[in-house]
């Protein structure tokens, strides 16, 4: 099938990280006017740019979030606090502006990118990239959300911004979603291929009740009997209990993978293309940069699952990137540090004390 | 006592924060197009700018990291990585921008002041603060630190400092340090004030190993018997197992809140100059914003023991104020979401469902 030799080829293009910058880098950082290892998760991040760009220093170019936005058939079931008009809405307060991703970008130096992959609703503004696979997935409570080739083509959209992106010389994106729904969605895939329980991966999203969510944990058990995803194939789990954006933003990390761009990934939805992303391809885990720890009850051992920790602890829940961008001053310090910080021989700092000496 | 008059005159000028600004800023929040609540910690924090500012959205005009270096007798027990001569270099490294914080602050758009208040090496450069109390404390293991004048001097010292950067239009001040041996000291004053052992209080600072942990420890626990130190007492405990820069932060942290000024506290041991100042002026927790959770040991009892909660978790461990500055542009961006966002009014979205239409 086309759409499968094409994603077999991103996947497959997914490269190991350049061991040797990434030594460049720990010596570099060891000769700093610090104790070794003291910058923590800064450290850490420097070396994995390193190792990303296949350079010591890199230089990061433009940063962009790319807002993957759709509608779950899923919300008929009343699993949100939201009505579904919410998702188009949002788009125009994306394109307009007034988001709280539009600012945290703005304050961060970051372009928004806003996709229509599957909004149920007919939307044309030149603003918006539109790539709309369908109106929204089909309620994975009666059958599977949507086909493997619509989620394959949604996984290709994705890979693709990424691709051209970094063509126009953006060398960080992070990944940000709008869809009224998508916490189920992000809680099933969790389920499935976390083998936890519904109750354990869903919780209240944008703010449901008790009652409402044993009924969002209910739906979730149900739509995974239905259809049966199978946890050993990826793309089937996305297709049967995902979402069109969550498919989307996975491909936008392979892509970035593939292309050797660090990917920061926000949260819970962001988190749940990830560890899709991830199972596609294990390596693409090494590109990605976790921000934040969302408030949503999933989320740690969603990121525990991909192997991955966050940076911040904002008890943010809010999704559209807002997270992935707040982290991007964060990343950015991680290059300047081994850009402009002098080190013990040119400052003339004395390094740490020979064990002996340090006798009372 | 002059001294003891004009820091009661301090301690007592802090006041409660704004009741109605903070309601203002509440209610704005909750019209910004998200969920209630969905920002999390940026909400807490753009309420609690507010109550500090007195207004809805305040303007925080120019940043800066007070950076307070003094010199610790204790050394002398071999309790440190590192010479004490570190401290002065760093000092010299701070001035010409070679230091960590140097390369946070440019990049977080702040200033680096840099204070000696207590570095033993005569230290003459016209960009250095120099508000020199002593050469260093004496060792806290065969006596007091210093006496109770001049730890009251050094608040006095801080306190003034940020009176004066608030006259000079900054409106956001971290707190930083330097003084090689200054966990011991900070973690003799948690030991004391939050009544633990020092087995918990104290960590492996700049990178000792675990038979110079145990010496540390023990040192720290010869110094509280001998010294006796008043946990009822804040100046007491500063003075007798304390550090100059610790108390200079305090006076900074007080200073800050008696002026109405945020305070953005770094690691273990801002955290606690934090503890001894929230001793003094219970009020003053109400200006302080954690930034982040240190990987030195005792810190989360530290910050646990003042009431605060770090945003970052960053696994640093290298004060100077490093991780405030990292979370400048998270207060900022609380600030500019009160500022920039769409309300719900103004970009057309819907609010949350009520009850009755949830059902599937």
């Amino acid at each position: 099938m086309m759409s499968n030799n094409r994603l077999e080829q991103i996947i497959a293009g997914v490269a190991p990280l350049d061991k040797r910058s990434i030594e460049e880098a720990a010596r570099h950082l060891d000769q700093l006017t610090k104790p070794p290892g003291s910058l923590g998760r800064l450290e850490e991040v420097a070396k994995q740019l390193a190792g990303i760009r296949g350079e010591p220093i890199p230089d990061l170019g433009k940063k962009a979030v790319v807002v993957m936005a759709a509608d779950h058939g899923v919300c008929e079931e009343g699993v949100s606090a939201y009505p579904a008009e919410v998702t188009p809405q949002m788009v125009l307060n994306f394109l307009n502006g007034g988001a709280a991703v539009n600012v945290l970008s703005r304050h961060a130096g970051a372009d928004v990118l806003c996709v229509d992959i599957g909004v149920n609703a007919e939307l044309s503004d030149s603003r918006l990239r539109s790539h709309k696979i369908r109106m929204g997935t089909a309620n994975m409570a009666k059958g599977p959300a949507m086909t493997r080739e619509e989620a394959e083509e949604a996984v290709l959209v994705g890979a693709e911004i990424a691709a051209e992106l970094v063509r126009d010389g953006y060398g960080l994106i992070a990944t940000g979603d709008m869809g009224i729904g998508n916490t189920t969605a992000s809680s099933a895939i969790l389920t499935v291929l976390g083998g936890t329980d519904a109750a354990e991966a869903a919780g209240r999203g944008t703010g449901i009740d008790e009652e409402r969510l044993r009924h969002k944990q209910a739906v979730i058990r149900q739509a995974i009997e239905l259809n049966r995803p199978d946890a050993a194939d990826p793309m089937d789990v996305l297709s049967k209990v995902g979402g069109l954006e969550i498919a989307g933003l996975a491909g936008v990390i392979l892509g970035a993978a593939k292309h050797r761009c660090p990917v920061v990934i926000d949260g819970f939805i962001s988190s749940a293309a990830a560890l899709v992303a991830a199972r596609l391809a294990p390596l693409s885990v090494r590109y990605m940069i976790a921000s934040h720890l969302s408030q949503e009850q999933g989320h740690a051992r969603l990121l525990e699952e991909i192997g991955l920790i966050p940076m911040l602890v904002m008890d943010m829940r809010l999704g559209e990137g807002t997270g992935a961008v707040l982290a991007f001053p964060l990343i950015e310090a991680a290059v300047k540090i081994m850009k402009e910080m002098a080190t013990f021989a040119n400052a003339g700092v004395s390094g740490a004390l020979p064990a002996e000496q340090l006798q009372g």
